[in-house]
């Protein structure tokens, strides 16, 4: 039975040290938090997902969800009552208006449970994550009456959310869209159209479920510019809020996927369903996209939250499994073999991952603070910095921390050999669940298509020279600091190696975009690197304060340890990538596609 | 629906032009061989594949192996017919001895049946693979008698055959073997133990199933110097070949695993077993790591085989979905999306993909001739070279081309989007059944050890001498050729780094064990590199020969650019393996157990 900590103390260090949510006081929900109430949150959300989600994750996957004849959908035992839990304690609400009956708390420390119920249970921490997107994107479009109606009983978890975008024939290129919705004439549209892959489609855990679905308008103009953003509940909402008639819209099938299985992914049919539109007519992909940076981030989440897990398992069974002697002389010479943690090419798995892990959750968080900076300041600079922060680094953090988190799932279950591959110890489960974050919400080639195609451009490059200016201070504040020279030097590199690549696409790439396009995903990845040594540096520094206070000495050590790890192993990775992006699209690009 | 269509002519280039089997008319079996004999043979192997194995490859992932209340396994539909199929055309024995009912064919023959199983259904393909794996011990550790006995039924196909090594505390450290034999005084033996994750351990395909398995005698000494290997069979074999009585030899359970659902894995129990004495007493381990070179070479190929069928499939969907715009501009503007094949992104994944693929069926058929040599030449000189050079390149095969293979199928299922992962389009079942091909046979850890702790150093090093002059000659027989002159300079700065990590480790892994350890991975896989790179210097040399001679243009064309993109994206990670190896152990091997 694979087991599941929250990382508590981490996210506490990173909230208290590294980067001090006290430091942004002057925003909203900010202002009141004290560090025994950060801690107090932190802790219960972690009970929660310890006792409610993880003890339903395997037996969840192996259950699956049911698709009863008449078309409604059972999930898997324990589901409805993990999901209570979680709702009742106001986790839905945690950052979400406290006019809605949220709590008004940051969004990062949303974000931070959004890590620890994917650890414990990615499967079932969809329900309400598809939610809190959805009541976010009527918190930015809906009308007044509308937010009123439908956004207190989501906060609530009385109610989930969906989106339904995707379609047979189009997922990325929602140009395509078919489905049709048609004026009533009383304010209400008929939506006709077949949507596929649609989580949490339909279920059990609640009173009702609000689609958010986009279609096109009879007379709407062609491609990406006539879509419109409807709102359809499963129930009909009575303009005093209690349910009406059983709306069109049902479950014609759920899909067989390789994980999320405890996950209702479904094919929704929409048969004249009754439905409201939401924000204006024909800029329904402008609604959706608004909110695309929390969801990718959301994504990210998932990436690292499967990879903590897995570290989890991997690192008490890599101290318990006795296999074989160190090749120094035997370090457990009283019992029949050593523990496999002896072993460097375990440690070095070990190493890669937790390296990883624990820079992708500071980065997280810094990513998360850049969007409640963007959401809640005052001050329209730091506004748009902030929004020019996460616009560029969220496609990074969805692309990378997805790709390493599945490699590192893989990683983990290689440490139980055999072990692994069978179902009873759960590792193959996270490697299964893992890996659809490197795909939906924008698969990752689509990520860094936008990162270089869309977010690099953007405002005559105004985001990433803010990025590299930051990241230049940052080095430079700190280059008489001895004890971080090293770490500093391994940054230093990468990010030169991040500019060179930059210049190489504003001065290739114009005159042929292919070249762009030939090297966004290693530039994806550079970017991914240099960010997470950005991070490594600012926990090495912080663990060097804590050290020279005498404070918790072997974390302290274990941090400075994987920090130079890092740059020692992960980092150098960015020249390769700089020189496949300077290789250009020439050989890439040169064959027909007869040749496939 | 998956499709799959076994590369023959690819197979046939490569038997022709590249590793002609007619320069080794001197071995045994190879004289008769004529080109068109060898051209009937594998497209008669490639028709069953694809007639047989392939249509039941998706339905056995769903329905898998069924362990009824009485112990009898049920294999998925279909599976019967395609395994008699397949042993009534004769290929168990392709490459078996004549005197046993063979047809004493190059096993290097055998190696391409190999992978045309094991892409169009992996699962059903081991059921076969391992009775070849098993009647190849016991060809060469049985007794003349033992031999008449069982080896015809097996070659046959009408009995099949397993290995059990693994118990549940023991896997890689074989020394820990808890299995008992007793001599009941006849000159049979009692087996009682319990043995775990034992492939083809009960089925329905054949008649009988003989397990080789792993025991102790009661007077031996501990750890691997005293492990002995028995046959028990399912049923017992009367001396004039008859079956007996049912053996004390059940499976308990059947393992739940994340793939390869067709091939029952069992727990075997043995409960006073019948078996006799393969071989010396004591010596069981030695005659199980005889045959482990074919054994791994086998696993390899799986790994190729995977990201073959995982590719042929990527590349019809990357050619018929379509999605968006090429950054060109329209490439289908009559359609209303461009097919996605140009999107660079979707290039690059497909160009990694085919890039490995075609240069490890020539390093497996390379690796596999001088098996082939090794075990049928007659010159001893001959046989001593072509054991070091399988020996050195086998753990690297296995490691290199199951990893690669695995993460080719991961890339290969993205170019699908969502699709891939669902279990429609059969990409996600790829993925499942090539993970177990990094961990069975040796996790690819083992083998990054058994390189660098057994094979770099044995004999004083003679292998690796033996490979880096192969290759420096190689290199320099073509300095003049203009054409080869960018794949040679690649391939040159790869073996530069090669021979830096051999020395490094001769310098530092002496006195400090720990450091081959920690770069045994890196080294494993930019050995792979190298070799892959040799590989497509070998191919483009053959390719422009027949570019002269007007053959084929578009095919020359494409393997021209194929080992250009290998040369330009994939061959500088030798660097990076380099640096990492030189990094040594230091930071990797700091931390104390309990950090993790």
């Amino acid at each position: 039975m694979p087991r599941y900590q929250a990382p508590v103390d981490e996210v506490l260090f990173l909230l208290t040290h590294v980067l001090p949510l006290k430091d942004h006081a002057d925003l909203q929900g900010f202002g009141d938090l004290s560090p025994d109430m950060i801690e107090a949150i932190v802790r219960e959300g972690a009970q929660v997902c310890e006792d409610f989600f993880q003890p339903v994750n395997a037996s969840g996957d192996r259950q699956g969800c049911q698709r009863l004849p008449d078309g409604r959908v059972v999930t898997p035992e324990g589901f409805k009552a993990a999901y209570d839990a979680y709702r009742k304690g106001g986790w839905l609400g945690l950052s979400a208006p406290e006019a809605y009956g949220g709590q008004g708390l940051p969004n990062t420390l949303n974000h931070v449970m959004g890590e620890f119920t994917a650890s414990a249970n990615m499967a079932l921490s969809m329900y309400g994550g598809l939610t809190q997107g959805a009541f976010a994107a009527l918190l930015q479009h809906a009308s007044p009456e509308q937010k009123a109606l439908y956004i207190p009983p989501m906060i609530e978890g009385r109610w989930t959310g969906t989106m339904n975008l995707t379609e047979p024939h189009c997922g990325t290129d929602l140009g395509l869209i078919k489905t049709r919705a048609t004026a009533l004439g009383d304010g209400t549209y008929a939506i006709t159209g077949q949507k596929i892959f649609i989580s949490a489609g339909e279920h059990d855990l609640a009173d009702n479920i609000i689609h958010l679905v986009l279609a096109r308008l009879s007379d709407a103009p062609e491609g990406t510019r006539g879509i419109s953003l409807f709102l359809v509940p499963k129930f009909w909402v009575n303009v005093d809020g209690s349910l009406g008639e059983r709306n069109h819209v049902t479950c014609g099938a759920i899909e067989h996927k390789m994980g999320i299985h405890g996950n209702a992914t479904c094919v929704m049919n929409y048969d004249q369903a009754k439905g409201v539109l939401i924000g204006e007519a024909n800029r329904g992909l402008q609604a959706m996209f608004v909110m695309m940076n929390e969801a990718r981030l959301g994504v990210a989440i998932q990436g690292l939250a499967q990879s903590e897990v897995a570290y989890q398992n991997a690192a008490i069974y890599a101290k318990e499994r006795l296999q074989g002697r160190a090749l120094t002389g035997a370090s457990a010479p009283d019992k029949p073999a050593d523990p496999i943690i002896v072993h460097p090419d375990i440690r070095r798995m070990l190493m890669e991952i937790r390296s990883f892990n624990e820079a992708a959750r500071a980065l997280i968080l810094w990513d998360a603070l850049q969007g409640d900076i963007a959401h809640r300041s005052q001050d329209p600079k730091s506004v748009e910095r902030a929004n020019d922060l996460q616009g560029l680094l969220t496609p990074v953090l969805k692309g990378v921390l997805t790709d390493l988190g599945f490699e590192n799932c893989v990683k983990a279950q290689q440490i139980f050999g055999g072990h692994g591959y069978v179902s009873e110890w759960g590792m193959e489960q996270f490697v299964r669940d893992a890996r659809i974050a490197m795909i939906y919400e924008g698969a990752n080639g689509i990520q860094a298509l936008d990162l270089v195609g869309r977010k690099l451009p953007k405002d005559g490059g105004r985001a990433i020279r803010t990025y590299l200016e930051l990241i230049g201070r940052f080095i430079q504040e700190r280059e008489s600091n001895e004890a971080l020279k090293p770490l500093l030097m391994g940054l230093k590199q990468g990010v030169g190696h991040l500019q060179e690549a930059t210049l190489w696409f504003m001065s290739h790439a114009i005159a042929k975009p292919t070249h762009a396009g030939a090297g966004a995903y290693d530039y994806m990845h550079l970017f991914g690197l240099v960010s997470l040594g950005h991070m490594w540096v600012m926990m090495a520094e912080a663990a060097l304060g804590l050290q020279a206070q005498g404070e918790d000495l072997q974390r302290q050590t274990t941090r400075l340890t994987l920090a130079a790890y890092f740059m020692e192993r992960a980092m150098p990775k960015t020249g390769l990538h700089l020189k496949h992006i300077t290789s250009g699209a020439d050989i890439m690009m040169s064959l027909p596609a007869d040749s496939f």
